[in-house]
């Protein structure tokens, strides 16, 4: 949590966390500054001391609801520092931003955080390093990372926008099945009263509006794919394809708040009218997988041994595993799931390697989500839910919607 | 244009380019890979070569959709460099680029794009640098970047696809007119048929709706500011005001394709109902100062030039402007128009500053928008419209729409 910042940074010995970047769809920005509209910035938190944000003149009004301490960029003299980089914008910001820590004494390591265009910030950041030899800038990984792992757990105020976040969630694939459920069936595909075929990219366009109309945005688009893609786990669905009868659909859907603030993440696996034995089984073998790994799941524990939990059930039941056929793209050819929180996909991990530390502690909010792929026999099937652990270490679903394979559709 | 890479690539000495994360989002990939769904990816565009990108085993069929040569990430043993790693992210990733330059025999300068998260690229880049002395990674900044200037110049393609934004753009402006205008006025401010108050927040949900409807994204929102918010350039408006007559409401709207592909950039200063002679006097100023300059603009002419002929004319009719009055917040606050394309603000700059070489280059895309701002008299005004240097170097509006200040109401 936010509060563990500190203490995170004594540990790691960080002398400031520098945050680069606009306020929209920046987590680590979005962290400190909230839903203020910010095409650019610079967050400072040196040690001990409250954050302060550096900010263009004309978004002076939009930094202030920040709550933050603030700093107009018009209080530094950027143009004598492009004049003496003899125009080369790295240096200049380079020499700006050491300016800057200077008049904050910051000196030591400094960890860098913010999702900014690459090739400027590495410049810039060189630069600084080359003139500065008081700092050491780092990058930081996974649970290396002090904001990952402050991001990690959640605050019950986060929870309750995740929360939020997931009933608008069910509610718009409550609505894409009722729609999907409107349609009539001819020569095997859905189509309007009009006869004319329902397509993906129709279906998609109407999940956009559906969140749009509960104020959520889908940066990152959906996943609605049919037969052989719904066996590819990240195929989002070809837009021109219609949609079949009796095939399996991936349904993967993950919006975030307006301005990219907190994600859910959510997927379920259906038949249009009808399933075969073959799509049933392999659904069922989920569905028991499911079950059983979820009954076990329990607070502080690492998450790789439910990994391989996952791996062992499915490989028993005949499906290979990323276990022990790591570049299989067949079976269960993913992780069990992921943190969700300001990023879809975040700390903790599920990756069964052994360097992977993470743990199910209380506050995280995890993904869930145990699939089979075989798309050469166009089946796929993957079942998720968000879950979170509370703080009395209970593992609870911030959402609820039934799990049934097969969607019932009006007689042909 | 696309087409002038290698040449650029050959002019700078730079052996490959590096371009790193998803392709949602991220304009510098998305450039080579059009509207494939990645969530991340490398990928390599070594000089006088076809690029080469390296994805997720699961995303395998959304990168053969970009038409590239591609290799999987299950090519290489990530596993295995982790372990060597004893687990540290950076170090592993650095290790596996590694052997994906050696194995296309890349050594030299490699220019780095993407916008991606500091800290893990921070981290891998530098261990990688570190292990190779035969390359050298470097930072590139505006004009001095291969791709911000090959992006700089679009195709008659991309204009398609901006024209195309621009349509949907006015259009929704359009609605956005009617809609405040089926609106009765009460005590001074907008109500509904009900008598209850209309709120920024309520205009910019319809926005964000009839955007989706035409299949377009708002992932920056829109500015809809009105009164000394209208006065700070980026002020975006607050969600609870009410939407007052006879002020300034400057909206400003930049939505982009699905997916995020090209933009859009449009704003025009609407007082609803009447305005007063104190705002028509400033909105005179900045409607005669937009013909001067834009009658005036010439393919192949610095844009510095049009900046300080900007900042001239408004001195020149009393206002404070940025050219001699460099940190004002009252007057021309700010600078004439950027570059657009794959992102809002791209090349070339508008800056007057002697170091912006940037020229009205044939195939360019900007923004042109002067306005004047005076916060403390709750009045800000901004006209802007997005024009393209066609190949005959014709300037050419990629839009239409009245530049009107006043939007007639029905009575009290």
């Amino acid at each position: 949590m936010k509060a563990d910042i500190d203490q995170y940074m004594k540990e790691s010995d960080i002398a400031a966390l520098l945050v680069i970047g606009g306020a929209t769809h920046n987590p680590n920005m979005a962290y400190f500054v909230g839903q203020a509209k910010l095409s650019s910035g610079y967050l400072i938190k040196p040690a001990e001391k409250p954050a302060v944000l550096l900010h263009q003149s004309m978004e002076r009004d939009e930094a202030a609801r920040s709550g933050l301490t603030t700093r107009n960029f018009n209080d530094y003299d950027y143009p004598k520092y492009l004049t003496e980089a003899s125009g080369d914008r790295g240096k200049a910001l380079g020499m700006l931003l050491n300016q800057v820590l200077e008049e904050f004494e910051i000196g030591g390591k400094i960890a860098l955080y913010g999702k900014v265009e690459l090739g400027p910030a590495y410049a810039a950041l060189g630069f600084l390093q080359g003139i500065n030899s008081e700092i050491h800038l780092v990058g930081e990984n996974g649970n290396d990372s002090i904001l990952e792992r402050a991001r990690e757990t959640k605050s019950l105020e986060e929870i309750d926008r995740i929360r939020t976040m997931g009933k608008i969630t069910t509610s718009v694939v409550e609505d894409v099945a009722d729609f999907l459920s409107t349609h009539r069936i001819k020569d095997n595909i859905l189509v309007n009263r009009s006869g004319e075929p329902l397509t993906i990219g129709e279906v998609k366009r109407r999940i956009n509006l559906w969140l749009t109309m509960r104020d959520a945005e889908n940066p990152e688009g959906t996943i609605f794919a049919i037969g052989k893609d719904a066996g590819v786990p990240h195929s989002s669905g070809e837009a021109d394809q219609y949609v079949t009868i009796g095939k399996t659909i991936v349904f993967d859907i993950f919006p975030t708040e307006n301005g990219g603030g907190f994600f859910f993440d959510f997927t379920r696996t259906w038949c249009l009218g009808h399933a075969s034995e073959e799509t049933q089984q392999i659904y069922q073998d989920v569905y028991d997988v499911y079950h059983e790994v979820l009954a076990d799941l329990k607070s502080d524990e690492p998450c790789r041994k439910y990994q391989v939990q996952t791996c062992e059930l499915f490989e028993a039941r005949g499906h290979p595993s990323v276990l022990n056929f790591p570049k299989t793209q067949e079976g269960y050819v993913h992780s069990l799931g992921h943190g969700l929180g300001l990023a879809v996909h975040e700390s903790p991990k599920f990756s069964h390697l052994e360097s992977n530390q993470d743990r199910l502690q209380p506050g995280t909010v995890f993904t869930f989500e145990p699939g089979l792929y075989y798309p050469e026999r166009e089946i796929g099937v993957r079942l998720e839910n968000t879950f979170y652990v509370n703080p009395d270490g209970e593992i609870e679903p911030l959402a609820e919607y039934p799990l049934d394979l097969v969607l019932e559709m009006p007689a042909a």
